[in-house]
């Protein structure tokens, strides 16, 4: 039976301090390291041989996934890093402290940011795009204004459908180390919920979650390990 | 002008208790940990902005790799882990102590054994081969039973021939994170240097050497950083 796992990155500097982060490629704290190091050890015990993991190209992603594999023995599989499981990009929010924008803006505003599928965020202005190279290479189409989960969910789905779902189909157990928006948004499509009820849907930091699938990639069991 | 950086890993267990290693999947000591951070800082000094990073699948480099990704901040660059840039397979010396080596058989024949091209140092019986999965993908065949330095060679080849020279040719910079005796068949390679003169060349723990090539691929010049 394949498996699948997925892993949020450890706390990072921006999660200790209660902004919004997106794209921004922000360090672990050091109770992030040791969470990464905690799920390593917990996958250890759960004895899954992977063959190859995924990351986004954020450190924070990038770190925890090589923590694990560290932790697991199993430095040597291939990692893939890939902007389309980078986290939904929070546009003008980025570097805003959360309750901070709960003052100016009001509860329910920040909650619709954050929770709802198809809420997109207030834009950052053309200027204010990175340019990273890490993204140039492909054109600036890559590198969003701000997104919402909706628009986070269709980026990500190619990378499923092209490379994580025919390996799982094969029989290759994946590992997926990512972000609390790109996993909320793989678990609603893995697990067919609506566009509303991925609302209530939360994924913490460093907490492994295990997906047993049969030959048709359906979903036979999820573990929280 | 592209560029092209080799570092050795930092120091092993096995470095530090002077015993040969080959394909055995030793960790790096603090000392090891602690040059790896600082051929990352000299990479970051010298300003280098990589395209990729090709490391062979053994972690003594793999987590040297990271290590310099993490310093020089580029720990999003594709990351492509080998076999075929995995160190020279030391046969049934594997594990032994080189000083208790040179008491057993004699100075001369452990220095033919570490430092001529061709000679093969004694073979692993077949039953003690490791079987690891990291290398059954490709049938049994890719796990020797000893190497000399240009089995070695033959095996990395193909490696730089598909894969890094073409990177270098499209004006991608690389880096290569491996072992004493691979940077040693590619410096023999880039440097046109004999099979004789090759005896001489040392490459030290986590010391980066910085290539330039024309667009022919012919070395314009070689630091050590």
């Amino acid at each position: 039976m394949t498996e699948l796992v997925l892993v949020r990155h450890g706390e990072s500097t921006a999660n200790r301090d209660n902004t919004y982060t997106g794209w921004s490629d922000v360090p672990l704290t050091a109770t992030g390291i040791a969470q990464a190091k905690t799920a390593g050890q917990q996958l250890r015990a759960a004895g899954i041989q992977f063959d190859a993991v995924h990351t986004s190209v954020l450190k924070r992603a990038i770190v925890t996934a090589n923590l694990i594999l560290d932790e697991i023995d199993q430095l040597w599989l291939p990692e893939y890093k890939t902007w389309r499981l980078n986290e939904r990009h929070y546009g003008a929010l980025r570097g805003q402290n959360k309750d901070a924008t709960r003052q100016i803006y009001g509860k329910a505003q920040v909650q619709q940011w954050r929770r709802s599928f198809y809420t997109v965020p207030p834009l950052l202005a053309p200027e204010d795009l990175s340019h990273d190279r890490r993204y140039t290479e492909y054109g600036q189409a890559v590198e969003p204004r701000g997104e919402s989960l909706k628009m986070a969910y269709d980026r990500i789905m190619p990378y499923w459908i092209d490379v994580v779902a025919p390996q799982l189909l094969a029989g290759h157990n994946q590992l997926i180390v990512a972000h609390g928006s790109t996993l909320r948004a793989l678990i609603k499509y893995l697990e067919h919920i609506s566009d509303t009820g991925i609302d209530g849907v939360e994924v913490g930091n460093g907490a492994p979650i295990r997906y047993r699938f049969d030959d048709q990639l359906n979903v036979i069991d999820k573990t929280e390990l």
